[in-house]
């Protein structure tokens, strides 16, 4: 295995593989599934790898356990702080209760009661900030930090984030070769692109003919749009789509070149091609998706998005709130 | 490794053995899971094998392809033909497709017109009976096998279907012992008792210190009753129960005497507690689960039911219509 050296990459594929070690036996290793519904909708294999059923309910988790187990003894023992009100909040609470470690996350206070209780209940502390009346996460978290001396983890741009997400790649080049398929799109839900990038630099060395497409709602194609212009561009400040889990400001500084130079052109999908893919999700593989989880499924069931005999799908979460499942459900697809 | 023998039963677990072999490379590895919010709500930990991951959607994919698999080839290669309106229908369907070979489905002709559409995409043909005026299937079926010389295979009294079946009870074995789990009561969604008879077999083998619990609805328990009983009782001809997919006229011929001899007490539950296990797997386990197949569940976080530190809770399949799983969701359980 001869894999080149990028200078300017955050980490290596040594990297994903002792992160891999990490979670062997805290991680689920989740299942590459296929329908053959899908398949006839697409007109090629459709494999979906099933993040939702990661620990905490999205591939978060995975990031979050690895940048906790890599600290030193002494410093994580003091406990670790996130912001976040999603998924990356929910998988440090919970890697963090795993280690017997105290963590703090930092909430708007205006979160639905939904999800501040559910941090809560996987054992974090929560501080909520006064985010309307223009308090900043950021003020309040490092304040804390200091004060408590906790380790910040960041969602993405966090080198050992991006080991622990690309554990998801080893194993679904693994999971894909023993189903027959060698090569094809990788489709991934992309926010601030640690998923994408740590599958990314995971294919290059396990599985070459297999490349990474990041995909984006429509009105929020932040990085659709930097990897056309070869530089890290934004989002408009509230971008119109529910899948929330997936917009963020910009490409991330540590991950935008990884996916520069591994990854293929990104694909857009609109917010009504989602609910439809959720739908789908729902009644043809028994799966919750939520909407920022399903856009790589939308992805791959639109015609002229992708080519070959094969399409793999990385579903990234299924946190999705009652109400949008109950719209799913309504959707005319099936 | 000894293991008793059985003059009674209808297979041993060298048979299962034999049969996880067949399923090897076509099969899925169906995980188990964990949710920490169901672990607090059981005050144990409930380890979830989530079989409408299985191809079709539930674990009859198991046996009809292990059964198909175990034909002499210029007999299977003749066809197949299955007697059922449901998940064994499916499995029967999609199996003889990936064998290459036909399958005859005989299905109500009041079936819903998507489980029709269902079964003759997943490549059967179906021919359909008139219910109501009083044909009956076995006659259609009969005939038909006669006819074209199809191997009828039936849904649990069938030996190499049990080993189908029994191949979800090894993989769990294994997948609770890496979970540090080794004893325990093991609750399965139980109709004919195929997978229930399979599964005891194989944990006799390969983790003596668990046991089956048949789980079914109270209003259908012809296998509570019958394991109390000490002989095969029947169901009313009608029972009251949006569980369908387990409704059996009675416990079958072959599996009975292994229940009797391997499995402990069955488990009954209410339809509306089957509801709320529906609503709690698609929001905590990111599942979508039938009713029939979410009976072992509901039996699992209802106090009393079960002791000691852990419970594995078999959900059977996801085969489920639009009407209720958004009955589900509107559940105020969460």
């Amino acid at each position: 295995m001869t894999v080149p050296e990028h200078s300017n990459f955050p980490i290596t594929v040594d990297t994903i593989e002792i992160a891999a070690a990490y979670l062997k036996s805290v991680g689920v290793r989740t299942p590459l599934l296929e329908s053959p519904y899908l398949n006839k909708i697409a007109h090629r294999r459709v494999l979906i790898k099933a993040e939702m059923l990661q620990r905490t309910g999205s591939f978060k988790f995975r990031g979050a356990w690895v940048a906790i187990s890599a600290l030193d003894e002494n410093i994580r023992k003091r406990g670790v702080i996130a912001y976040s009100s999603g998924n990356h909040a929910q998988g440090i609470a919970h890697a963090a209760t795993l280690h017997g470690i105290p963590s703090t996350i930092v909430m708007p206070d205006d979160s639905p009661a939904l999800k501040l209780a559910n941090t809560r209940e996987l054992g974090a502390t929560v501080v909520t900030y006064d985010r309307q009346g223009g308090e900043s996460r950021e003020a309040v978290g490092e304040a804390l930090a200091e004060e408590q001396n906790l380790t910040l983890i960041r969602p993405y741009d966090e080198p050992m984030v991006i080991a622990g997400q690309g554990t998801c790649g080893l194993e679904l080049a693994e999971q894909a070769k023993e189903l027959g398929v060698h090569d094809g799109d990788v489709l991934v839900c992309c926010g601030g692109g640690g998923l994408s990038a740590g599958i990314a630099i995971a294919l290059e060395a396990h599985a070459p003919g297999m490349r990474v497409r990041p995909v984006e709602p429509a009105a929020a194609n932040d990085t659709c749009r930097s990897l056309m212009a070869g530089e890290r561009l934004s989002n408009t400040a509230n971008p119109d789509t529910f899948c929330d889990a997936i917009v963020t400001p910009m490409p991330g500084t540590l991950t935008f070149p990884v996916l520069q130079q591994l990854a293929g052109p990104g694909i857009t999908v609109t917010d009504r091609q989602v609910l439809a893919a959720m739908k789908l999700a729902l009644m043809r593989l028994k799966l919750v998706v939520e909407p920022g989880g399903a856009v790589a499924l939308a992805a791959a069931l639109e015609p002229g998005n992708v080519t070959g005999d094969a399409v793999i799908c990385v579903l990234t979460g299924g946190n999705v709130d009652e109400t949008w499942l109950a719209a799913a459900i309504s959707e005319s697809a099936g």
